[in-house]
């Protein structure tokens, strides 16, 4: 691990304002020597589960130590707590409005905390930008070294959004699932909330209109423009096009119902 | 403040092009200790009153002693004077076109100079792309400790253009003022030219066909969906929608009209 | 050269998604000193032609030494290879698919080989995010000196794209040209594959329905809103309009015709 410390920036905060500039002009007034690593920007205003599943697939790449910061907050000025938690050898810092499930199951929690001490504030805190005034000092204190505990009183009862279940039938020799796509990326690739059953074969996975077959290996093991269903690089069953957009080949959106089929190996 | 100095980055130049990565080479070739830090690139092409408001945001958020560059330049190659300014415990490098007004006011200036000492260059200078021939040098020679008068000639005229003043008419007991939405932001929300004054209570502010009552404190005043006037994270009185996009409900643009009536607290 | 070693990215990723964050956990994590600098993520899916354009534009502003990582792998997880080469002082990693023509000749190249060694590789690689699982830990490795010849063997038959070549046709006194458009930019100034022709004068330059005369200087030596043509700040010849958009005032798109005559200067 580096004596540099990390912080990743998390929000839906966009890129064309002056908000991503404002915290990171207050990260490096209070920890100079961070070294401060964009997750994303573009999470759609307000969207807590596409905000969840990039900050799940990203966090996971990061070093021990690293203080993760997520600021997509609606709420914000309002009566919502901000908390900071360690777990999993990391620091996460977030609105108390469900993101921090996406990434972190309770039992995975060490510690948590509401981020209540306005001394560790940049004052005076705007009631409209928490981004600038708590979350980017708070991140920094935290990344220097600040205990948790010196930020607030430890909580038990945090909110923890989770991606929506799918139902599981189980019979003899064969499991169906109905599932939903969860995610669609930029190059129109669809996530769904299945994850490979071990010891089991899909047979057959349906969305909308199409039936795909058999779990594939790579998007070349189908023609080009032909779809696939493929373990996506975070584990779950993706909905691909080879060289395509499946979103828009097989009219896939967030919330679309998946029906997988499984057999025996 | 660190030993490690701090370069931030203000432009048109939007991330699809090779203009930014390529100012960034430059800097890392010649101060490849610095810490450059976005402010943003999305800047509409040309829009200095867009781009002066989201540099006055987030250059007050940056520590004593970095520097500023701002590259919004629709004359580039023309006559137009590249200045470099020292002012508020920082340096600033933009063209003379007005953008630095929206930042610094003349009594803010220690010292401004026309950068024209050919030596500071990147050679041969493009006549279409100084951000990568004169901006980045520059910048990246001020963060490594040139004094300014090492750049060209002192200049005492540069160009100071600031946001459009709102229209003010002061009664017995009562202020009205006539002013303009000059920032909409991603969330929708329409920042005002107007700013709270001292000792007096808002008591309607009216704009198109919507008439706010008193100033609220945090969005969350309000019902979700009704809109609001607060004061923003810049200072200035900005319209917003609670949980919602009030550019688009309300139907409001960066020009349009916004009349404020103030009464005694 | 600093002693900091620099990582360059340029990808068709986007930045919504959580790829590039992804991938700068992992750099981080196995290269904590490295200094990563974005060149962008917003070429389109697949597009090798602009990311190629892109690529040569940027990385000769980078310092010796740079490590320039390059994922537009629209066969990612089939049998094209991933390259590294040593070349122009600095290393290159991109897939085998042609996009590394566009910045080496194959002159330039010192030493290439085919990134096969597993033991670099983040572990377990999934077939559909090679940026995430080889392109970043092997560029961290390359950036904390490991040998070239440590990734794999060499190869020498790698593919090299080139944009594509005008038709000449020479005669006493006049030289034609029939090039194309290669690029727009966000200002919407067209880049052409023509260069200047030493010791010609360019006599009339026609796209589309526009004709052009000599070639200007900078772009105000026109007439705000009138279309000129300029050596770009790549070194081509680009169509351009005064304070406007030449692509849309004049009706340009990638692969259009242009034609140049040339005569004696």
């Amino acid at each position: 691990m580096s004596s540099r410390p990390i912080i990743t920036l998390l929000t839906d905060f966009g890129l064309a304002d002056a908000y991503v500039g404002s915290m990171k002009g207050v990260i490096a007034s209070l920890a100079p020597e961070a070294n401060v690593i964009d997750i994303s920007h573009e999470v759609p205003p307000g969207d807590l589960l596409r905000g969840g599943m990039v900050w799940a697939a990203a966090t996971p790449c990061f070093p021990r130590g690293t203080v993760h910061v997520a600021v997509i907050d609606p709420e914000v000025g309002g009566d919502r707590r901000i908390l900071a938690l360690q777990a999993k050898g990391a620091l996460y810092l977030a609105p108390d409005n469900g993101l921090i499930g996406y990434v972190l199951e309770r039992s995975d929690i060490r510690r948590a905390v509401h981020v209540a001490r306005e001394s560790c504030y940049r004052e005076p805190v705007s009631p409209t930008f928490h981004g600038r005034d708590i979350f980017a000092p708070v991140a920094a204190k935290l990344a220097t070294g600040l205990p948790l505990d010196q930020l607030g009183p430890e909580v038990t009862d945090c909110r923890l959004s989770t991606i929506p279940q799918p139902e599981r039938s189980v019979r003899p020799g064969c499991v169906e699932e109905r599932g939903e796509v969860v995610y669609i990326d930029r190059f129109g690739n669809a996530t769904t909330n299945l994850r490979p059953l071990a010891g089991l074969r899909l047979e057959e996975l349906a969305v909308r209109k199409t039936r795909l077959g058999s779990l594939r290996k790579t998007y070349s093991e189908v023609g080009r423009g032909e779809p696939l269903v493929i373990v996506g690089s975070t584990g779950y069953l993706e909905v691909a096009v080879n060289e395509g957009r499946a979103a828009d080949t097989l009219g896939l959106a967030v919330g679309g119902e998946v029906l997988a089929r499984w057999g025996e190996g």
